[in-house]
Order: structure tokens, then sequence, then C-alpha cells
């Protein structure tokens, strides 16, 4: 069984791999025993150096504005997910929970983080597109762009004047898609994950624009974690460094974008002419990183079978595991299929793949 | 102003510093960047030698029984009572969140913890001295031992039928308290924090009798962090083994032990016939680690001062920074002092005690 249902961003490894041993980090025992780096900064528990290697990093790119905003440092982003949702919902004191939205195709692990504990802070409300506002309460939604699943850019689709947006920015990276403005919004949330690879260091970071947010989300780390691992900081210190320093013997941006672009343009090949299996077309768009323009390359292929059909039990019968589009908020005849895995395990799947088709065309 | 008021371990800095650099790990870019380091068990983002070292090391001590349990390893152990909360309650399904309760003195952070996103799932009850089980509802009761902030060995003090209890050991190691009996119960917490002094880490697990819990453990780690820093666990692992195959130039648990006897013995001294400031007295008991009889020097002086006095305000006076006596569910009189700082602050908290008590005596 080969598995292209999680966004582990293995096909990264051969980059690291061949950057070499010269860059390591070296932790001896004696260091960072305390829960403290940075007392006078309200995010008390980070590392400042990492702050500035973020600042750094979104600067290089041009995907983010950081001037003047402030660094949130987390466990990865689905904790500064939860961080934000307690920051945005804690000081309303509502007698009910307010509603979580985010239009479908939607990331499906929203519905879960919002649900888990039965917060009476916030709950799950669905599809945003069908999110109906009554009394004009308020409500969150979550603004995926790119988006997981389907890799569009998006903005918010309620608009509302009693909604809070958060702005899930986890692939707006130039391997995936094309860097068309720096983003500007309340709470941008950020990840290594999907940015360098480093998926097993946990961490993420938030931009917040309100200084009292960012210090309710740091309360919130502060009672869910104590904060975030201080070797995880110092690693992702080192590699964000290396990244805007382009000290690396090859680029990492042009490595990433390459390698998406060839695994997209070999599923594109196998697909071409296919009505029993598609998947999304973009338009060139132009890249102010790259200062060119580019064809989007997101890090999943959200792909689209015939109506009735299961595509994620269809795929399994031939070995393959992608993620089914009810956990998107979707039919079942919707799959999401992670680009982002290793070489060997993406030409296994090209190879299974006139099997599948065959199944779905009968 | 000083600050005794939070359990920062950084006396174990000096430990480290003198063990020097050769104990040190090298983390290049291209290792561990996936989520997953162990795919076959269920706590699928543990290091494999991480659940074995954490195993070896509590052989070492005998203060728990590991072997046939299972270890769920978290961002400290914070994060690990909320993951056990949840295991615990989860299933049940009830309509209203079930109490939390814990005998006062209680770690003044199980309030926040079981209260700040209002879960449906459990909610803060309060001393379990006073909590009356109404209608054999179910309960769930913290038993630590030795107890934050009072040293104090404990065992559960409600004793219901239908109570669960999770052990917070986090202070059961050899510096702290005579290890009387290895622990064996259903589910119980440890962390690096306070058992080797790096707390920066913010590496912790659970020992948990019951697959299920920890199973349903794991999903919370999941859902709230996807998993645990690589790098952290890489770190501990050393940690612990240099600990437990006493590779270090002198062994760890005597200078803990020698430095917290210490500490105790000048403040006692420093108290010593002085009824306005009182300290918790302990009987010699027999360590089956040391195999010898002990004093036990908690990690923490729960101070009290007479009734009517708020003790917090009084040390604040003198630029001396403890945690009141209300936030662990007792009378403004008491007041907790961490006796884990580093030594130069401890010296000037001596020097300051005399002006201390010459306000407390008037």
């Amino acid at each position: 069984m080969l598995d292209f249902d999680k966004g582990d961003p293995t096909m990264y490894e051969a980059y690291w791999k061949s950057v070499g041993d010269d860059f390591k980090i070296t932790l001896p025992a004696s260091i960072l025993l305390s829960y403290f780096t940075n007392p006078k900064s309200f995010c008390w528990y980070a590392l400042p150096k990492l702050e500035q290697e973020i600042k750094n990093l979104h600067n290089l790119v041009g995907n983010a504005v950081v001037e003047g905003r402030h660094i949130v440092v987390g466990n990865g982003s689905s904790q500064l997910i939860q961080a934000a949702l307690y920051a945005l919902t804690e000081p309303l004191d509502l007698p009910s929970p307010i509603n979580v939205v985010s239009a479908a195709p939607f990331y499906s692990c929203y519905p879960q983080i919002s649900d888990y504990v039965r917060s009476g802070l916030f709950k799950w409300g669905g599809d945003a597109h069908v999110y109906i506002d009554h009394d004009s309460q308020p409500y969150i939604e979550m603004v995926t762009s790119p988006n997981n699943p389907d890799g569009e850019l998006r903005g918010p689709v309620v608009n509302k004047v009693n909604g809070m947006l958060v702005h899930d920015l986890a692939y707006y990276w130039p391997q995936y898609t094309a860097i068309t403005d720096p983003a500007d919004h309340d709470i941008m949330l950020f990840t290594v994950s999907k940015c360098t690879g480093h998926a097993g260091s946990r961490i993420g970071w938030a931009i917040v624009k309100d200084l009292d947010v960012a210090k309710r989300m740091v309360k919130f780390m502060e009672i869910s974690t104590i904060g975030v691992s201080k070797e995880a900081q110092l690693r992702a210190i080192s590699i964000l460094e290396m990244i805007s320093t382009n000290s690396c013997p090859s680029n990492f941006f042009e490595f990433g974008q390459f390698v998406m672009a060839e695994r997209w343009k070999k599923l594109r090949e196998a697909l071409q002419g296919i009505d029993v299996l598609q998947i999304p077309n973009f338009p060139p768009q132009h890249c102010n990183f790259k200062t060119d323009f580019l064809h989007c390359t997101p890090a999943y292929a959200w792909m689209k079978a015939q109506v009735g059909i299961n595509l994620e039990e269809v795929m399994q019968e031939e070995s393959i595991r992608v993620r089914g589009g009810k956990t998107f908020g979707c039919p079942s005849n919707y799959a999401r299929l992670s680009m982002l895995g290793r070489d060997n395990d993406f030409d296994l799947l090209l190879k299974r793949l006139p099997s599948i088709l065959k199944r779905l065309a009968h």
C-alpha cells in the first residue's frame, strides 16, 4: 500500500541530502534548559533569532508583510490554528461557541481541530459557501490560500460584518504557486513543514497584526504546551538562514519548483485526454519572486472521478491510499493525492495509474 | 526582582556545563523530515529509542513500572495532562463535562488546563477534599506525588467507584524525594523538565496501562500538534542515555540530591526557631534507589505565614516573586517558592530573607 493520503513532505529529503552534512547544528547538553529564551518579548519562549530568520525569509520571498507585525511561534501550524481560534473567541465571552467555517473543499483537519475537545468557545460550522449568518453572530472563516486540497488562490467567501478571518498560508511558497502579492492579513499562518519539508520539527508561526491577539495566542501556547522545543527552533533557524542567504550548493526554491513541475507534468501527461479522472488546470500567473509567469504546481492533486464513484476506494483497490472527498466537504468522487512524497513512490503511482483508469472506465 | 515563582529548573545548568561539550548531538539538515518515525507503533511520531531510554531510566531508578506498559510522548507533561483528560472523557460521550479535581494545595495550573477552552468533555471541579459525588457521576482526580507545591507523597482522596485517576509524577525522582516503590498506576506522567532540567525541550511522557487509552492520548497529540519535535526527542534520548549509563564525569542524581539538600539545609537554618514563616518538615524515608534513609528535598518550599498575611505581597516588597497560595486553592498566607533556580539567585534570596522575616514579624 502506497501512502498518498498524508501530506508528508519527504520529497525534500533529496535536496537536504544533496546539501550534505556541512550544514548541521550541534547541541551540547548544557544549553537551553530554561523555559524562557526571550523574557522581554510577549513570545517569551521563542528564540529571537528565529523571529529574525522568519522575517528575513518572508522579505526574500515577498509572500507576506512582516514589518511591524508580531510573530507567534507554535508547534506546527495546527496548534496555531487552535491558538488563533482561542485568541479571537476568548474575550467575546459568548454563551455559546461561535462557528468556524471554511469554503469546501476545505482542509480536512479543520472540523476535528474545531470540535475535538467540544470547546464552548468555537465549533465547526461547515462549508462557508452555505453558512447562513443568523442575527449577525460573530464567526471565524478559515481562508486557505493556496487552498488545501485544490491549490486555488482564495479570499474569504462569507464577507459579513461580524466575520473574523484566519489566513492559513502554509502553501504560499514559490514551489507551489505564483507569489502574486505580499499577503497582508490580520492573522497569517505558516509552517516549516510545507516550506522547507521539516515536518518532523513541528515549527510553525503566525504573523499577527494586533498585539493583544498575539498575546492571547501566546497565552494559549503557554497553557497548551508551555512553549515550543528550543532544539526544533535552533534547527529551523539554521535551515531558514541557509535558504535566505542562498548558502546551499543549489537554490532551495528552484529545487522545489523543478520537482513539483516535473511531477505535475508527468501526471498531466498520464491523464491527458482522459475524462474518467480529472485534475484542475491553473492559468499561468505572474510570480513576483520568480519575476516570470508560472503554472501553479500545488502540493496536492485534487482529483475528480465521475459522479457516483468512490474514488478513494477505487484507488485503494490498486494499493494507492488517497484522502476521500467527504473529509473535505465534497462528494466521494473527489479525492486528494499528495504530490509531496518520495520520487520512488511517485513513479510507482504513475505505473499503477493505467490500472486505476481502467477500473474507473468500467 | 528575583523570580522564585516559576519552577524553571536552571539549577541543572551547572551540572550539564560540568559534563562539557563532549556530550552533544549533531543534527544535519537532511534527517527526520517526516512526521512519522515509528509508523508501526500506535505512537507513530515517537523515536523508538526514546521509548527505550525512558524505560531504561525508570528501570534504573525504580520509580515506575514500565514492563508491558505503553509510552505516550508529549510536548511536556502539560500537554499530556490534556491528552489524558481527553482520552478518559471522550468515549463517555456525556451531556455535560465531568469534573477534574485535585486535593488542595493542588498544582496551580490544573484549573486553567481544565478550563481554558471551556471543554464540553471536562472542567475544573476544585479541591478534591470538598468534592461531593452527586449521583455517582464520573470524575477525574489528579494525584500529584510528590505534590506540587508541598512535596508530600500522595494517594487519591475521593476514592469513589466512578473515579478515574491521573498520576502526575513529575517530581518522583531521587533528587526530590525518597523512591519508596515503583509506581504502578493507570496513567502516570513524567517530564524531562523536572527530571534532567531540560524544560526548554518540551519533552514529557505518559506510562499507560490500557492500550485504548494510550491510543486516544496519541489521537489528542495528533490533532493538537501532530506529534512532538524530533530534535527535542533526539536530545532527550542522548541525555537520558547519559544518565542511565552513568557515562557523565559525575553522577547526575548525586548532583541533584547534593544541591537540593544544601539548599534545604540553608533555608531550614535561616528559618530555625522562627514562627512567622514556616516550611514543611519531612520524616526520613527509605529510598530504594539510594538504599538509604533520606530527608525529602522537594522542588518547592511551601511556605506558611501567619493567618491574614498576604505572603506573596510581602515577599514582592522585598523583590522576591513567589506564587501565592490562592492559585493552589489555599489562603494567601501560603506561597510557593521554587528551589530549582540558579545558585546566585538562591544566595540572594537567603540574603533578603532577614528583611522579609522582619516585615512578617510586624
